[in-house]
């Protein structure tokens, strides 16, 4: 028998004990992080689904997997001789979850560890599903994993304030005038970057994200921090301490809650988990929940002088590598893998001063693998690379004031025309949107069109958003702002502000041929106030040659022309004098004039 | 003692006596229409101030009169002597009418008649002014007015089904199914165009708007009208039998809502007038109001097959006597006036087939005179025309199958180089706009820059939107749909479907100098629908020449000089046949390829 069968026929023996007619097990940690350590695998545990989105749902006498396009084939093959069947997201005839529970007629009972699922995602399910009883209490499934990893517990560390750019006390003080706002006695925070901005702290508890596992409370007149014991060193401790920052073990935070907090309080119900969340409701009123209503992300998101500065720098040293790397690639007479050249970049990366991680696992994919958008290549598949075609590369580093986010695509070769004319349009819907004059006011939605159209002109969407915020040594993927053209009545929008910081990477990706992205990171900066308003444009962070070898000049207006060359002549300037004698003769060449 | 003085001292003491202590008399009548009848004229009898925009408020010992930019100097110049306070609204320091009353400490009571004022603009006022009593149920200024005009009743008539393209009864069915969706037992509609669009009849009671003054209720199972009686002919009455609708009289309207209306309803606080919105929230519970909830604007908005086919017919028929003016303007060599330029244009207009009125009085503003948004040329006022600078004509017919709306701005001679820069610049948004491709679900907002950019490049806004439903003969501005780019997170957007009409009309104003503005008025249709989503784009229904005599080339990309030949080859085609030998050679030069 499968060892999946064993475990979840022994979960199956729990639910029945205690009356569950599902089990539901997502992929998420008690914080609703974009990536998730080896403690909270659970789904991969009881399933073998080794995807990085997943969830399985089991029931009395059956098991479903839900993911999405991305991991239909990997998960076909993982699933097999499972019994589990496979739920394949966005697929007509596949309900979601909550509307799979919602389809059935009787009165359910749904069991679920109440720390792993948000709030917003319980309301959703019982919003649909009337009679349903929800057991959110234990961690069933956890707790009959065998050897299951311990949480991680890496040091947590202080920010100092060359990087942070601004003091704990004035952060307070800022969060503390928008809960005023409100009318808000306190501010709960589950989102772990929100909490690492505020306090100037930073840690190495989940992949990629320079954070660690804590939550945090802030009162009118008090600032608490809920972290493990072992995270905490002397050093740390004593900086929390002048910071009048008070420490409770991170396991208290639910009875800390309970018996100690009450009045009104803000805590978003997309970032809070369900117990968190049921807590506060059934003592507090809080007020109401959507991301926006804590005032962190949008403080967070326009970065602060010493940021800037910091971001410049680190940006510049980042887009040195990837020219080094571009350099290497195309003048090497190696045989070159998909694998070998994201080492070769992860490596230059490494040698950065302040290096701290990738902000995110390289993207590195070639030829048809491109076409798909969150493509890894790993070691038991990856592709080699030919003398013609593409190689998409799409790759970022954490480092001590900045976070960056890059993507190539190169030609490795020879081109068909096809291939060279969405590259150029992606090209010029890049630099369009990077070249975008616009009134303080705007939103993303006003501007993505600016990226999109050369490509929706010929018929072709991107399907996906135009651009995402990013953290300063925090998130790469940071809101509230966003590049993105569709309208939905129910969420709000987020005003452009000087200071913010933005990716521009519109792409092309046709199945089982190709895929291109050119990606730039941006910052938000004045233009000009004048008596028709205040003008913003954006000042490009990312300063990495546009392949010319796939340039294809009869689809380019002069405008494009004068901003591809405009491009350039910063990109040699700035980049040049970090170059070796021979990687500035090459780069002088890409960066010429056309 | 001035007159305007007595009849205020009058209506002081009529408050007096009803203990009031403000009397608000806005611009407006029963249905916050566009247009106001004379009968309605209250505030110009009170205070002798003609613009068509302004709001009188009255206090026991003085009066104020709130009025915008366009209408400061002749306010100033119509109050002097009145000892009306003129508040320039928009100005620093001088508060809203809401934000006035709101800043008194005490006890108000303020009187209006509850028919003049919308249910939403009367909540506005009582959401900042917490102590504040309304007394709604007089119209005590309208009965003060000695040898007040009566209400306009002209005779009202079917719309024959040629023009109307849809019958009630499906009409009402849609209707119907809206309101079950939102649970309502009735619909209560005040705004004339939409109840002139369901029950496909017209009127002549609202200037330019071609409407009769009405009410109308649906329910599920019946539909009511409110009509003058001497507006209802035997044909119209025995349509009226026919389709099943049920008459009374106009002035019964709110007796009938008292006595005969209940359950849970629909009505926009925007359009519904207080007097009404109060009876039915008193006895029932209306669908949380917002001007989206009416089912009908998004009907009416998406053109039915037999609406769009006339409606490119007369636009053709419109933009036929606009190239006649053109040609005239152009190669008259009698001395002109803005006057008499309107007047030539209108009489052109006046001889088309089933031409029923303009659209808009005809604006003709020469020179710095078309740097005001709303120029309205007067037997007073108005500008001689010199053989140079620009002449902009924005005007607009109403005819049995369509309302047109074109805007044109004509080189008279001589330009100046910024002069020809900016009327290039404007001409390139109007025509990027015109021919974007979207993705269904792109709303006025994702495409608004298209048409701004090329002046925000330049430090330029034009500080009004973009563009504007327009009615098919009906109103020349009409919701729900627009292209604008400033995001409010309390208005619903609404997205752009094939059939919707909608203006394209970016502007340039340097206030003291000249005027810019072109303006087409263009169709959404189909473009095409593949794997990645179903496309759209515009159809142009207007066909005038945007002067070459303006056009400066070097600020033009390719695309935009494309784009220019491509539309004057259309213009050329389809107007061409219309138009004499001498015209056609004139024509044919004015869309010469460039």
């Amino acid at each position: 028998m499968d060892k999946r069968n064993i475990r979840i026929q022994k979960l199956q023996n729990k639910m029945k004990e205690k009356n569950l007619d599902y089990y539901l097990i997502p992929t998420s940690d008690f914080h609703n992080s974009e990536y998730v350590g080896e403690y909270f695998q659970v789904r991969e545990y009881y399933s073998g689904f080794t995807g990085s989105n997943g969830s399985l749902l089991i029931s009395e006498e059956a098991a479903f997997l839900w993911t999405d396009g991305r991991y239909f084939v990997q998960a076909d093959k993982e699933l097999a001789g499972s019994g589990i069947k496979l739920m394949k997201m966005g697929e007509k005839g596949v309900p979601a979850i909550a509307d799979f529970l919602a389809e059935k007629t009787e009165k359910l009972i749904l069991g679920f560890d109440g720390r792993v699922l948000s709030a917003a995602y319980v309301e959703k399910i019982v919003k649909k599903k009337k009679n349903i009883t929800i057991a959110a209490e234990e961690d069933y499934a956890g707790n009959l994993w065998e050897d299951r990893p311990t949480l991680s517990c890496q040091k947590a560390y202080e920010l100092p304030l060359e990087y942070a750019g601004e003091t704990v006390s004035k952060k307070l003080q800022k969060v503390r005038e928008e809960m005023k706002k409100q009318q808000a006695d306190f501010l709960f925070i589950s989102k772990l970057d929100d909490i690492m901005w505020l306090y100037n702290i930073r840690g190495e508890d989940v992949s990629c994200n320079p954070v660690a596992l804590c939550f945090a409370l802030v009162t009118e007149k008090e600032a608490f921090l809920f972290i493990q014991n072992q995270a905490v060193d002397e050093k740390l401790s004593s900086y929390l301490e002048v910071e009048q920052i008070q420490t409770f073990p991170y396991e208290s935070v639910y009875e800390y809650l309970e018996k100690s907090v009450s009045g009104i309080g803000i805590a978003p119900a997309s970032d809070t988990n369900y117990r968190a969340y049921r807590i506060l409701m059934n003592q507090n009123r809080l007020v109401d929940a959507s991301v926006n209503d804590s005032p962190i992300p949008l403080l967070k998101a326009v970065k602060n002088k010493k940021e800037i500065a910091n971001i410049k720098e680190y940006f510049l040293l980042d887009s040195v590598c990837v020219c080094k790397f571009m350099y290497w690639l195309k003048t090497t007479t190696e045989k070159l893998d998909e694998l070998k050249v994201a080492k070769y970049l992860d490596d230059l990366r490494s040698t950065v001063k302040d290096f701290k991680g990738l902000s995110f696992p390289t993207i590195s994919a070639y030829g048809e693998n491109a076409a798909m958008m969150h493509y890894e290549a790993c070691e038991d598949s990856y592709a080699g690379i030919e003398k013609k075609g593409f190689l998409l590369v799409d790759s970022g580093g954490q480092y001590l004031g900045a976070t960056t986010d890059v993507t190539r695509t190169f030609a490795m070769g020879c081109l068909s025309r096809e291939e060279m004319r969405f590259f150029t349009l992606v090209a010029m819907g890049m630099l369009r949107l990077q070249n975008a004059v616009f009134l303080e006011g705007c939103t993303g939605r006003n501007l993505d069109i600016l990226a999109r159209l050369p490509l929706w002109e010929q018929g072709i969407d991107y399907k996906c958003g135009t651009g995402h915020g990013v953290g300063c040594f925090l998130n790469v993927h940071e809101g509230p702002h966003s590049i993105r053209w569709r309208y939905d009545k129910d969420a709000e929008e987020t005003i452009l502000k000087p200071g913010m910081t933005v990716t521009d990477e519109p792409g092309v990706y046709f199945a089982g041929h190709f895929g291109i992205r050119t990606e730039n990171t941006l910052l938000v900066v004045d233009k000009e106030e004048n008596e028709d308003g205040h003008f913003l444009c954006f000042e490009s962070l990312t300063f990495v040659p546009i392949d010319l070898d796939a340039i294809d000049l009869s689809v380019m207006e002069k405008k494009d022309i004068r901003l591809l060359n405009e491009y350039h002549r910063n990109v040699n300037e700035k980049i040049a004098p970090f170059l070796t004698k021979e990687e500035q003769m090459w780069l002088a060449d890409a960066t010429r004039e056309i």
